[in-house]
């Protein structure tokens, strides 16, 4: 019997064995998707306490602590620090099997160097070891970052942001770690939500564009995509719920457009032509400038509407949609290849059940010399653990290039979830290891060696032009 | 190599081993979903043969025969007992990889003490031998009951039911296994369906209630409910094939419900406003009541119209749906839960592709103080084998809490389906102990051993307030 | 550690290696779908170079190379043939864990005798063993044929063929494979699509019937079924993309031809009807002729309209396609049930989220006295791979009789592929003999070693009634 979480922890082979600690385990780290927030970055947050830095944002653990009976009070509440991380503590041993129970005892292990196992038993020990330990400056904001061995991280942001944090970031010379934005217009597509007006009126006054109609709201846009660029800015993002695909003319989406600024209702078939001719143009955009364009789909948000009244989106009530897309995305990506050739694209798709379409449909628009230009993305959010990742490493390297794979990113608001990535790389190479292992794979260590440092980190890097 | 079938059967590592004999085995049943028939447990049942006690009534081993090409008179037609025996001990051998090989020799080895393999060669021997135990009481259906150390059942009841089976058992002072009633109205709800007017004439009578519009077809099902709660009810099913919800005032289903009684055909719409008001309706009457509802979903029924006009519904031509429910499942959901709150809900899919979307979606509604409230439920019907299962547990666990899982039942009209219980603890414990000897699990076998009792029996115990 | 691909490849137990090297092995090959070019095996092709055989109408390398970043010209361009292979040899090492790894080293040595692995290291030695050998007669069409043991082959055809080189292969005595044509009639379904018109004058010259209307237009066709059933055909094909039911009347479907033949433009639903009408029609014929009836369902085709304007169809741009069929599906197959009984059928999904629902709706429609009468077909094309054939094997074995399977078939364009039979088997092979040494089957090498045989060629024989 295995000791639990050891240094070969998921590593069930010697070639697995050999892969992780010669090849992965020492690569440093590019997260290019994250919803860190910059300005605590920018001023290099410290934490009152564990309770704090584990559970002040994070929405997986209050979905389990909400599974468990444990009342809101002490979730998103107004209980007391420590009653809220005790709550925690009697929830994680029911989370036998869920990501979680892995990563809350690494996060333990690797930054407080804490072995023992959290729950009722040793919560008070774990709450007051890690407390002391938070007044250190290896557990800022920034500590916690070069701990982790970043090089480059993406935050995500609003084209309306002014991306002052990452001005302050950038000019301050003491933290090497690049944190650059990533430009996320979600709030500019989704016209048939309430407060788009207000939006478009942000976004005037930060571009200093009279947005008077749809071609002054494109200037708009474009004045922010420059920006970015200006920034740092490489990679784009969007939450597609789903993907859509009206046919629709540049008039017709100028119509609409205007007919929501007059503040009129518009119908499915209106927003879906408005979303499609702005998916067109930003795709455009992004091929114009050389960036990555992510498409994150089938995300089914803000499922409890009274929860939603109360504590807003992304608070832990999302779930996974299970609507058909694949024609739409298709017919889209179709488009702006014809038009002016797609931008390197990555997909992910949150419903599992997506993966073998999306990996297909990635391989109808490779080519131009640029190896995996269209990437089927990292296991995503409810995907996000041990048997979402294999099946998307899988799906990949079954119907796909494995070996040209940009690899994980965190996709996390905590300054923690660093250990996703070394959680990501141990199941990334017990895969590879059991192929050769069990005689599917050649005992190639040069090649496998290589395959994984590049899945690592090396192929982000030349990937997204990091340079780095 | 290890024997088929043997104590350690599906156990295959030392933690594995020690969980389920130390913690699985020995745990009482509670089969909270079956089809079992109240009038043979009222009537304590016995069987001529071991024909009427396999083959009687169970439909997966029809279809199995029929894909092995046996004609129909061996199967649901008018040949002799024996030779339906034979035709189906010629099945078995090719049903490899299905539950029914591990479910059918489970079966012989626990209720017979029949170790050898059904097939043409020991059939002969096994027909008598068989037979000659079912004349012992122990092979009674309360016979049956007890031996499977079974403490409580729901048997599956239409609202126009008078439960006078129910009440008989209740009665009978012999028999200290409950046996409750679950309410499945499904007749109530599908108004598209012809019978939908003799039901309801049926209900009026049973119910004592004049209906003469919408308002007091309700107050005729509530009087069911309020009935069948005295007679000790505490969950409802429903088959939503699949999950419906279409904006619907009160009036408007008032509408819809009088044209139908009044012969009027109806369009898909109205047949979704119907149904989307009776389920919100009944939502909150199982809230108030403090019962669990059931959801089935994704089930595409009687696809063989020429064997449908011969033997009716569920003979074994059923099959899977593959349409889209999730976002109109979470609009009935958050409806009830803005409303009244949900009540405990159990969600199924039949459609093992809905798995996590099912499970994330279960999550979004969670919390009240009642862990686990809304339970992804166990592996249905076509996914009630070896792989099915896994793939329910290992999504429940990677996207919800394991540990909160109120686990089996039966779902079966067989006094043999039982095993079912041990089958699943068996993968269970296998699951849990791979992951202990694997390292990714801590050897708590304290901890470990509680979440499997408490799946295996108590948590539905409690998730169900039955207090045994 | 094992050997990459020794002789006990994908087989990691012992009953796995007997039931391979004792049952499997040897059984000869019935390729009943495939896309070999029949004039290629009537001229009994020889090849000029590796690139020819290995590259030459492969869209599966294609994809791998174009996802490489390789430039067009060296796929399908006008590069030299060496410098294509030097690409390809550059690809390979990229491609871990999808299937052309293993096909293509499984070829090298099966065919050529070469264990090196190919890379930019080996490519120059491989490219020119490869190319000596090719000189031999053992490396033409039909000697790689004989060389795989293959019995039989059914090539895909139009109905508008004349099928003179499966003349011409049936009168060369020198040659005892039979070479049957299989009927597939996508063209003449495909109404709405351009050519449609034009495929309906060849169809009536090659068939001598004046197609004036709907009814002879059936007639060319029944002229063309009972013309391939003359020359051996015993099978359909159809790529239903997805399922489509339209309920419709003759009149209907005969007024939606005339309209198309006049040059007119048809809605989908006009489209649904026609093609709803003809496969009913289509469906009865093959009944009527005691044909296999083959569906294909769920390709999202020809998704890069630029690359498709240059290279055509089939050249690397399917994709599979995400919607919802099944009710269509099961209304199609009931119809033609209802009528007149169905033909066996295959059914062949792309998406494996659909396994499940394809199993158990061939469960719906067997029966007849015809053993595994409607048949979950093997893993198609993106799934014809390792997860993919071990998923399509569990889902088959689950819901359905895995003994009556009728097992594999190669759908491939290469003379080369037979190898995938090997691949197959020894997959089944691994998962029976895995069930077998953890105690999930009983050690009956009599009963399970006949299954893998029949799996291998006996089904297959017995189920087409080629008699061989």
């Amino acid at each position: 019997m295995k000791k639990f979480m050891d240094e070969n922890f998921l590593l069930h082979n010697d070639a697995a064995i050999r892969l992780y600690h010669e090849h992965a385990e020492n690569m440093p780290v590019i997260d290019y998707h994250c919803h860190l927030d910059p300005r605590e970055i920018a001023e290099n947050k410290k934490f009152r306490n564990i309770t704090e830095l584990w559970l002040g944002g994070d929405h997986y653990k209050w979905r389990a602590m909400r599974i468990n009976g444990v009342d809101e009070k002490y979730i998103t509440g107004d209980a007391d620090d420590k009653d809220k991380f005790m709550k925690w503590a009697e929830t994680l041993p029911y989370c036998i099997g869920n990501p979680l129970y892995h990563w809350a005892h690494l996060e333990l292990k690797r930054y407080f160097g804490i072995d023992k196992l959290l729950s009722p038993q040793t919560a008070e020990e774990i709450w007051d070891k890690c407390n002391e330990m938070l007044r250190d400056d290896a557990f800022s904001a920034r500590g916690l970052i070069k701990r982790s061995d970043v090089r480059l991280l993406c935050t995500t942001d609003d084209p309306a942001d002014t991306l002052e944090y990452h001005d302050a970031i950038a000019a301050d010379t003491a933290f090497d770690v690049a944190v650059l934005p990533t430009f996320r217009p979600d709030r500019g597509l989704n016209i048939g939500k309430p407060g788009f007006a207000g939006w478009v009126s942000k976004l005037a006054a930060v571009s200093g564009v009279d947005i008077t109609d749809y071609s002054s709201y494109k200037a708009a846009l474009m004045q922010r995509l420059d920006y970015f660029c200006k920034k740092g800015c490489r990679v784009s993002d969007h939450s597609l719920e789903p993907a859509v695909y009206v046919e629709c003319s540049e008039d017709e989406a100028a119509s609409v457009f205007e007919k929501a600024l007059s503040g009129n209702k518009l119908d499915d078939i209106q927003i879906g032509k408005f979303k499609t001719d702005m998916m067109i143009f930003l795709g455009k955009q992004y091929s114009r400038l050389g960036w990555v364009m992510q498409l994150h789909m089938g995300c089914m948000r803000n499922n409890n509407t009274r929860q939603f009244r109360l504590l807003g989106p992304d608070t832990g009530y999302d779930a996974i949609g299970d609507t058909s897309y694949a024609l739409a995305l298709s017919k889209l990506l179709d488009k702006i290849e014809m038009e002016t050739g797609l931008p390197r694209t990555i997909l992910y798709c949150l419903n599992p059940q997506d993966n073998e379409v999306i990996s297909a449909l990635a391989g109808c628009f490779q080519g131009s010399g640029i190896p995996g230009k269209i990437q089927f993305g990292s296991a995503w959010w409810f995907n996000d653990n041990y048997d979402g990742i294999k099946r998307q490493l899988t799906t990949l390297a079954g119907t796909g290039l494995l070996g040209r794979f940009i690899g994980m990113l965190t996709d996390s608001r905590s300054f923690l979830s660093y250990t996703r990535h070394e959680y990501f790389r141990r199941i990334l190479c017990n895969i590879i290891g059991e192929w050769v292992q069990q005689g599917e794979l050649p005992d190639d260590m040069d090649l496998l060696g290589k395959i994984v440092e590049d899945i690592s980190y090396n192929n982000a890097n030349r990937y997204f032009g990091f340079g780095i």
